[in-house]
């Protein structure tokens, strides 16, 4: 397989994401070809660092970046140089199944949807966070695509994690939770409670409305909400853990007792440590565009744009897009059979 | 000062609401008479059972209990003896100058902005959640009051969450912080975008748009975002909180140095649980309506209910409807005075 990683974008720049994808190169054989798109010097440097002489290794020269202040679509027009669209390219014509980008959220999802369209039966792609609970690991679509979706687009959402969780996760039958306000039918937003009446009729595995209380104690396999509402979940989820372990720190370090129990306790520490690690999650997959297209959080290290392009070779070797255009065909199907009551 | 609590609302009814009456009771001097509506039989033998006889308790009877499944308002219609409507009505007719209840939230806003009605310039109540970081206490809202708000709603909740940081919880000149995604001033929904323009051209110390991220680790005092949002970051952040707990003690329970390691730091965790436990905070107010309305948490402890009876008596102490009618006045008039170009 061929992945092209946007080697500039992201809070770091190149020495991390070129780290990363020496890192990958070593451990995933079936990476065949990985384009590294930008500044050439500067990831020649980086490679040479890294002491990489690998062949699969294919420098595609850029001179633009887009800044976080551009505008997403803006930023498509008239960057037309940047990495990331050149990376997008690549797929497009052919020479990649796959992009990898950490930069510019917005950016990457215009920019993908503009050159490589939307699969068919989808209206707006969306952000496929993996998010884990103690007991599995859960979806949460969409982490901050789509700001003001139609009731539709959630629907899609709801297909489109439905068949990540199945076939890239391996779930048999994955559980669909709606994220609302009150766990009951009849709460929520306007938006909610119309989607609620159209995922009930479905025949997904829909578990109904699911609070944000739910996420952790009682998780589905997959959550759907707004593309603004799963941003925020997936930024405060981080944050709180964050903050947490800091208080944590800085209380087990106030005394020498303390500090002696944390030391016979570290393990523990560790290993919940390990299991939060966005690094170790990789990349969130833009599910619903003719690509395979990995948005990497803009502050990745080195071993989270490794795990961002091993969850690429996995979503191309999953057929994820063949099986979504196959399940929302069938969503299709079987909702223009309905009685006109019922819809 | 007197309170009216509804004493039969919440996940455990009047076991845990008496309770916590009885602890406030016993603590506040300053509340001067406590009604308790609901079940008289039920409350009397609650009361017996802490062996409280206090004469500044007075039991109202009512017939009725909203249950989750019910409309909001729907219920304040069909329940006209509800525990929570009989206790607002204290307030109407001026027995009481607040009312506490641990009940169906959407009843408790809807009861509240029927019978009270709102404040002057104010179009929708919002709940003002009170939530901790390490280094202050925010106050987040809407909590999920309006699901739905118009970009002039937003504004009233930053002008409300303000005036109660100020008045109430003590910060000089409390920072606002819009809720989006993306710290960018053009980033976000619809409705933010437009709420940012509105913030910025107003007198309010407005920070500019801030993200789920910051909210511990760079926190301002006054955080505004529309009901659903605060409603999911809300219970995302206590969700978090009990998940990173709950494997912490399975991980520390797992061998015997960790549990050695984990009994000589109990004191940091134990100063960490306290800080978050929603316990000690009692119950979020419900701004914009005419009397003061606290929503305490549905699994409320005496403790719990205790706080929240505080949190009555700490806004009706500081005068907080007064303070908002004014700031609102003034918001309105610097509004109206401004070039039409500029609005």
């Amino acid at each position: 397989m061929r992945i092209a990683l946007d080697a500039m974008g992201g809070d770091f720049g190149p020495p991390n994401l070129v780290a990363g994808a020496v890192m990958a190169l070593r451990d995933y054989t079936r990476i065949k070809k990985l384009f590294l798109v930008g500044d050439t010097p500067r990831i020649e440097a980086e490679l040479k660092t890294h002491g990489c002489n690998d062949r699969r290794v294919e420098i595609v020269h850029s001179t633009q970046v887009v800044e976080m202040t551009d505008g997403a679509v803006d930023s498509v027009r008239r960057k037309k140089d940047s990495s990331v669209s050149r990376a997008i390219d690549l797929v497009k014509k052919g020479n990649a199944e796959a992009i990898v980008s950490a930069g510019h959220t917005g950016a990457a999802v215009a920019a993908t949807t503009i050159k490589l369209r939307t699969l068919p039966g989808i209206d707006r792609p969306g952000i496929a966070a993996i998010i884990p609970s103690e007991t599995n690991i859960f979806v949460l679509i969409d982490a901050g695509a789509n700001s003001d979706p139609r009731p539709e687009h959630l629907v899609q959402y709801a297909i489109m994690g439905s068949v990540y969780s199945r076939h890239v996760m391996g779930y048999g039958d994955p559980a669909i939770g709606l994220m609302s306000i009150g766990g009951e039918d009849l709460k929520g937003s306007d938006l909610t409670k119309e989607v609620f009446k159209l995922l009930k009729q479905s025949a997904l595995n829909f578990r109904g409305n699911i609070e944000g209380h739910d996420l952790f104690e009682d998780p589905v396999e997959v959550v759907v909400c707004d593309g603004f509402v799963g941003n925020v979940i997936l930024k405060t989820c981080e944050s709180v853990g964050d903050a947490i372990f800091k208080w944590l720190k800085h209380e087990l370090t106030k005394n020498k007792l303390r500090m002696a129990g944390a030391y016979l306790a570290q393990s523990a520490f560790r290993a919940i440590k390990k299991k939060v690690n966005y690094e170790e999650y990789g990349g969130s997959p833009l599910l619903g565009v003719n690509g395979i297209c990995i948005i990497a959080h803009g502050a990745s290290t080195p071993l989270a744009i490794k795990n961002a392009l091993r969850v690429a070779a996995e979503s191309i070797e999953s057929e994820v897009n063949p099986h979504i255009i196959e399940e929302v065909r069938r969503y299709n199907e079987t909702t223009a059979s309905l009685e006109p009551a019922l819809r």
